[in-house]
């Protein structure tokens, strides 16, 4: 299951130490306007090395497409997206091939598989976002034509929470930590130093916002915006937990407070028509979404990105034949992985709803909320 | 998209005031012995009516089995579940077709289909999931057979939360919460009863074990065991969101604390031969799933439920057409809906590891774990 | 694999012998007007009994729609439909229990399943194509909508073929064995005569043609409206081949005879405008599809059905042990069952060009043809 | 819907005149030899250039394996392939990119995309089975595992058919027209010759057997093995009718002669244990195939393959905007494609297979015929 999406689906392929990675969108409508910097601007954003904070390993990642375009419009027909691999030093990981890295798949591939390739955690790299981000890179050019933007930034890392009141979006990529808060920001670096310095790693929550989304998007009952969202969310390496709305605080809240009032804007201008009131909620505690389709207010999800496996303090595991060993994990690492995940999960967010755009456009007949 | 899985595959159907609600498994293996009290007994459980705190519709929920078994055993052919709807009462609803209950679903149908039926919220009813109950329960009996158990119950009401050192699983069925703490569960009752009095309803957390789950379920990178079961959990209505293992503490802790160590059971046992070491986490942060594949640790993943949508409390709303207007949602409710949740997620969660069951089996050619 | 389509999906269920036999439709657009009775008109040309020469059981096959129905509209959700078995007569199959009757499934199923419901066929009677009949009625209805006509017809039975010159549509449900030519249906009508008489049965050839298709309809490169339709027609049990336009005597044609010229009809009227010049072919050699996709010219396919298995004559068989012996099939058989699978290739062929247009529909974002 | 199969997937990528085509194959198992040159030996015999009775264009075809593949094996993640496009010459079809090649795909491109690569067919390009057929020798080299044998060959060239009573399997690869009659080569031959100095092309007929399938392959209703082959088959271009076993012909059979009898091989040597007796049939008019299920006999397919479109003899048709013109389709063509379709239908077979042969494993937890 190396694909995704059911109109607009991205196969992607590649291992960390292989000659590439790479992803085949197939699906995507004709006529859209697509090079290979429209790809490339949000691969830079997924890429290591960007500052201090991520892993020095550096990556070119410059995509080139091999397909589906002609005369610099996409022609509904498959779109090949490969990127090579060129900072690749295996033998850093020669160590590690007849052991189990905790936090990491390698016990778990060779279970599932009886065989793996064990470097730079194979197919199990974080590299086999990169052909996440190129497809989804496509699904947000679409997005864009039909008026949806989609917003990532870190929410959390450790103990360090952004003020809502301080969020300013255009603050987010002047930051190496991705903060929608200055100030959290500078906290967020120190505390990742301080990780590191330790030689070891920081969790976080990283939140996405889609703005624009119409009304009518999602599919009852099996194919809900939320549960395709999740799905999205949950499929990248290292989150695990999501959340929408108000999320896991709505346990503690009663229905008076987490029932999204409707309003009907303009009802009090009487100069505006009757035909032209616009009806949404006042607040959105329902982070966009009920019974699983749009409602026209701003999706907001949170993933929960786990501490970075690879630490170079020395854990306890053991090898492939059970005897006990202990490990330190060096080589270059992330130690807040969660930065970079943001673009990964901006790029999973657009994939799906690209799709239930589509999806909606089959069962109307005319592009949502036209 | 009211079809779910790809081996094991369950499509459901059905309105809460039509004439009946089902589900047609498929792909279900042949020679699986089946009868309807294997499906009631897991129905009986997601029922309505069960003890004063829940809605007081009756359904008696008998289901009929239409096709796939002969003699007792499934034959591999599809399996057609039904249940007549028969304590329904549509004119509850008919002051509501023209109004957008809050927090409900009524209003995104409308967007989506530009027609919905009213009655009891139609296809986005509760009434649903019981199509998804009696195809879980042959899930349940296909995993049970391969020695894997899914528990659930109800870890949290409103600020009511068990201990997790009173947990008794043999409590759960014993007490109107399906709380496994009983002191818990007693607290919540209480609560319960104060929120209805007030006319109001209360959030919860819902928590699902799966013991007995051999190494090596779940298929990188897009039907990753996690990915697979965050979709099929958010796809219950009133879940927004979902976590595995250590879930959303993750985000303060550290690789050191979070990183679970391997070990080897039996390696001190001078008498246990090294074939019959068996390699596991020595703790279970990651919630049995790493890079989205089975640990063979206890698979645990916890559910927010929002507090159920329909209260009496009167709430500001919009009619169809814009005007404002006020609404109590009067009738028949839960004020937790968690505690009828937790059934539906065990067969959520069954129908994921029948799915990954069998596409193992198609992998490597034999039973996963034998 | 009991689902059929990807955005206009049916699942059937049901064995011959069982309750029920029935299809869930999921995918339909909503607002559609839909009644029994539309469905009921095409079960009916599907039911057997229908004349003296079909099989002599008698169903009254009227469907009960359970679900995505609303006010006679559909709703989007998905549509439930039943048919119960009544003219059930287990008994006279219990003597075929222990052997394979030639040209049965009863031999695979059994070396499939390990296990069969030998009543009836079970699962692979001709009844199951009742739910296809079903859920075919509401994609014909979504295609009329749209300006697209499916007709079928007997084209061969035996030695006897209808002459092209003597085609009238109208004239199909006029004679007993559903021929355009009513003097090659007296031929055919008394071929089937002297094959039933002699304990045996015929082959025969059906045609379908598609008129309204848009052009645009299919999807390269491996959901070819072609392919699609193949896959379709083949699934039908007693179909062993599928062609399409000139079809397989297109091996002894020359590139210059096969090729179909372009042309726009209106140039040479000096009073039509440029613009409503309407491309389309001089000929219909490809059958109305080239490189997958629907030229705007009618689709035309041909199906071959072989004789009806079940024949009084004896045959040579072994037990299921192997051990040898004879078989005559006795009771209610269709001599020519290529009459009955006409209206299951019509419903087959709706489905595949309601699943294709929807398709279009979510690439272009607007009905095909508009 | 560039994706084919369920378990073992195969999506394919790439234009003609692009800079690659390419496949990715997801689903295969773990642990499978696979080298380059497994694959570039099923390419080479798709490869145009191969004789004088083939088009003139020269592809190296050496295939690069980008993933999946570690130290020789296969590890269970996807196997992406890449074949560069060399020999390209855009300028050819300059002249070509604004009017409708009759019996070519220009046309409902462009009415289904609105815009479409005009290079050499684009994506509609014989160039694109390239892809097809590196996949299918990966699905080749798992049933060569598993004993199962997939042979193809010429049956019909325009007039001229094979004499079955002088079929040699090992002439097939020795003769430029893949006849496995040497004397009808020779015929088959000297026709095509004929046909290509009249600047025309000729049709014919493709046989595919595969030998060793176990029974129990394929899955009813809709997953029919011969359903998913036909499919298969006619999704490959120019390809317009598929049939099995007896196929057309069966439609002038009467049961009696059409049902193939059950013997049980073994029943009159006493030295032979019952539990030794394999039941087969005694003839195989139903080509390996019954119920949509493989019997254990031979499977016996034939496609039917139209004259290349591309002819030099001028032809009327009209521009994009439908004033008439005539055209001549120069360039390096073959003059009966059915030769070089014969590999791609091979292939197209062995994705079918390996699909139900993993199927049929994940069904009963064993591998099939075991």
């Amino acid at each position: 299951m190396n694909t995704f999406g059911r109109l607009f689906r991205v196969t992607t392929w590649g291992e960390s130490h292989g000659p590439a990675v790479g992803a085949v969108v197939d699906g995507c409508p004709p006529g859209l306007d697509l090079c290979e910097e429209d790809i490339d601007r949000d691969l830079r954003r997924r890429r290591p090395g960007q500052s201090a904070l991520t892993t020095a390993r550096a990556e070119e990642d410059r995509v080139r497409i091999l397909s589906g375009v002609f005369e610099g419009k996409t022609t509904g027909t498959p779109i090949s997206l490969m990127l090579e691999n060129r900072d690749v030093r295996s033998r850093d990981y020669d160590a590690l091939a007849n052991l189990f890295r905790p936090g990491h798949a390698d016990f778990t591939y060779e279970k599932k598989y009886g065989i793996r390739d064990h470097r730079g955690s194979g197919r199990a790299s974080g590299r086999e976002t990169a052909g996440r981000v190129a497809g989804g890179a496509i699904a947000r050019k679409l997005l864009a034509a039909a008026g949806i933007r989609i917003i990532g930034y870190t929410r959390r890392i450790g103990e360090i929470e952004i003020d809502d009141a301080r969020i300013d979006l255009d603050a987010i990529e002047r930051n190496p930590v991705r903060s929608p808060d200055p100030i959290a920001a500078e906290a967020m670096a120190k505390h990742i130093e301080e990780v590191r310095a330790a030689g070891d790693s920081a969790g976080g929550i990283a939140e996405i916002l889609a703005e624009g989304v119409p009304p009518g998007l999602g599919d009852p009952v099996f194919g809900k915006l939320d549960a395709d969202l999740a799905a999205a969310v949950v499929s990248v390496g290292a989150v695990k937990g999501v959340e929408f709305g108000d999320g896991f605080a709505l346990a503690r809240m009663r229905g008076s407070q987490s029932n999204d009032p409707f309003i009907a804007d303009g009802t009090r201008d009487p100069f505006i028509p009757r035909t032209d009131w616009r009806i949404r909620t006042a607040t959105n505690h329902a982070g966009g979404i009920l019974g699983g389709i749009s409602t026209g207010m701003p999706i907001v999800l949170r993933a929960v990105v786990k501490p970075t496996s690879s630490i170079s303090i020395a854990q306890r595991t053991v090898r492939r034949d059970g005897t006990p060993t202990t490990v330190r994990v060096e080589g270059r690492h992330d130690p807040a992985i969660v930065i970079r995940v943001v673009p990964v999960l901006e790029a999973m967010t657009a994939l799906v709803l690209a799709d239930a755009w589509l999806a909606q456009r089959a069962l109307r007949g005319r592009d949502p909320g036209a």
